[in-house]
């Protein structure tokens, strides 16, 4: 007998139709004579329509109590799931994050995980329930109060418990099926993924897959614990997300697909001295501000006037404050202007295979050539090539890669809207 | 300082705008240099969207999922309404029953408060915060789960943790002005009550008048705290609930009003032996179904058969299950038949001055009698003389009543709709 984890997005569970067709699911998984522990984002639109009340009484809602609003969408959709479940004639007992210990820092919007004792949970499935758990929350260690986990919270809050309960698969039920050597809706014909090792997750999600949130694969990562990635709406196989990249015969070794990434922003300093310390100027302003970076370029310095430049990416979110931030300092640190471009996007090539296969990074920049898309700036790491464009060519880039690396297959997926927990 | 406990019902909190308005009356008593804790009801019509969603999906919801649902109602509320104060500039913290400290009994759905320990709350309102609790619910003492209080729970809370907090007054905002004489919505000129003691109001609570529930009355009496009935609307003085009857000096001693009530039906077992232990046998079987019973009539047998009649009355939603029970047991305990009426009405007179003023239950009976109400059954109680009719006669017996005993007033109240938290 297995002790399986499963996680349902919000799309899934968006109605009573949808919910009484998880409820089949999971009571499926139960009969097999697993035991089951699932967790449930809030149904479709609760969140925007919650988010949109709290407009209508606070321009500015305290965090805390934003958190105290938003859990309620887990609460309703879990205890749902849960009648749902016992009209097929099962036992369920859900519970909130709180109750099921999932203890947090007290960042309230963007809590982290600190610690799971599920104790209740472990206690209910010892009585043959099924147990729901509402994701996406917890409850903090210092001051006890209800927090959230942010974006990807749910399915972190899946892997934290698979991990905490030591169960045999975490199963992540969402609106595609599997992962794929690229997005669906730009690559038609691009290929399912039977098993993706932890590295190559991580790197794919860090380049902006969205399948899986970068945070619930590091966690899973660190707790050894597989993930399986499945449709809600088809019965096929997924992928599994497990073992090591040096798991991988170097042979076998391929290439894994090609991730694209919309969601950043390109800072520019122009005119900085190019003397050592002033990139570190830089960029603690920005980190002053806990804005995370991602890709850095640092040109070489007009010897006439002895300046440099330096490029960075960022979140889009985060562009607005860092080049207020960055404006503020402009005499202090010395540098001429701040430039900002948020039309811009990254494409990423990502494959234990690249350690072995030469010439990978020439293929790559010949293909984006021929289809007539102008790199911005560059950045590799061991499985990982990426690079910045116009976000206007980054489709056709995605298609030149996936078709030059022949990531191809012939099965085209299906794809369904989503949400964002 | 005086510490405040205030109440607002869901029709208080139905839309945002209404949320901001209760939000400026709150901060606004903070301001005055009050320690303020607020009770709020869910939002107007949020319970009943939430049991049609259960009902979609599960035609018998277990009661412990229907709890963990039906509570979020109350946690979106609270949340909203702390936005809304914190927008006002003031700080607000809310807490759920949990985390206020309500322990409940475990019976789900209809939950009897066992102990309040309102720890967090003190600390918050020690550091100056404004504080909301979410009403109508708690935590079970044993197996720690969510519950819900039932009907009138949002009040209960609120007179409870006046109680355990030793505040200075629980002010209940509900749709109308206070305690009347009478239901304005029959009566016209229906006279506001600006103080009513204790027992008057259980006996009023008891008789149907719908501002209070009898058990928030109970609660307030056992822990003598005063309970302040005003509106959400207007800033009328509203009524005073508190003191014993005894206290009212017996010159003074007045009838307070007339009460009413639709929520009953009538069974009236008929052929049953008129020896010792009959009566008993009957309503063991109704105490058997835990179906409490309000008034009961036993006529005197008829001396040809040694037969006799009980009639008694009940809550309309426990009459088929009455019915059901008692006609199992026809043959064994050996009676004719089960008759069931639900189609009648109870009047109420209450008063202290009752015991002073002789004559009462004359007038009583010759005012309906000119009203042309036929009396079905009649009960009294030192301070109370109710007596059963057609529901088609009520609203008349009312009136009769109201003009008899001069309880009439020259204000005209205004009504709004109510909800049932």
């Amino acid at each position: 007998m297995a002790l399986v984890v499963q996680k349902y997005g919000g799309s899934s569970v968006a109605t009573a139709e949808r919910i009484r067709r998880v409820a089949e699911r999971i009571v499926e998984t139960k009969r097999k004579g697993n035991d089951v522990v699932v967790v449930v984002s809030a149904m479709g639109d609760t969140t925007d329509e919650l988010l949109d009340l709290a407009q209508q009484v606070c321009p500015a809602p305290p965090a805390r109590e934003m958190d105290m609003l938003l859990t309620s969408g887990e609460r309703i959709s879990n205890a749902l799931v849960a009648m749902a479940i016992h009209s097929l004639g099962a036992e369920a007992r859900s519970f909130t994050g709180s109750q099921a210990g999932v203890v947090t820092t007290s960042v309230h919007g963007n809590a982290k995980i600190i610690d799971v004792t599920p104790g209740r949970v472990r206690d209910a499935l010892d009585q043959g329930s099924i147990v729901l758990v509402a994701g996406f929350q917890g409850v903090s260690q210092d001051s006890k109060d209800v927090t959230t986990l942010g974006r990807g919270g749910s399915d972190t809050t899946a892997v934290a418990l698979a991990a905490a309960l030591k169960a045999d698969v975490c199963e992540i039920y969402t609106d595609v099926d599997g992962i794929f050597t690229a997005d669906p809706r730009i690559v038609p014909d691009a290929r399912h993924l039977e098993t993706v090792s932890f590295e190559e997750m991580l790197e794919m999600a860090a380049c902006g897959a969205k399948v899986l949130m970068l945070r619930c694969v590091e966690y899973a990562r660190r707790y050894n614990v597989p993930v399986h990635v499945r449709s809600s709406y088809t019965t096929k196989k997924g992928t599994i997300v497990s073992g090591s990249m040096e798991d991988i015969p170097v042979e076998e070794a391929i290439l894994t697909g090609v991730a694209h990434d919309r969601s950043e922003a390109k800072v520019t300093v122009v005119g900085l001295p190019d003397e050592p310390g002033y990139a570190a100027k830089i960029f603690r302003v920005v980190a002053d501000a806990e804005i995370n970076i991602d890709m850095v370029l640092q040109n070489i310095s007009k010897i006439e006037t002895g300046k440099t430049d330096i490029t960075f990416t960022l979140p889009k979110t985060d562009g607005p404050r860092a080049v207020e931030q960055l404006t503020k300092m402009k005499s202090e640190i010395g540098f001429t202007q701040v430039l900002y471009d948020d039309h811009i996007g990254k494409v990423s090539l990502i494959g234990a295979g690249m350690k072995t296969h030469p010439g990978v990074t020439a293929t790559f920049c010949e293909a984006l050539a021929e289809a007539g898309v102008n790199i911005d700036l560059i950045s590799t790491s061991e499985i990982r090539i990426s690079v910045l464009c116009k976000d206007s060519e980054l489709d056709d880039a995605v298609r030149a890669l996936h078709a030059a690396f022949e990531l191809g297959g012939d099965e085209v997926a299906v794809v369904h809207g989503g949400t964002g927990r």
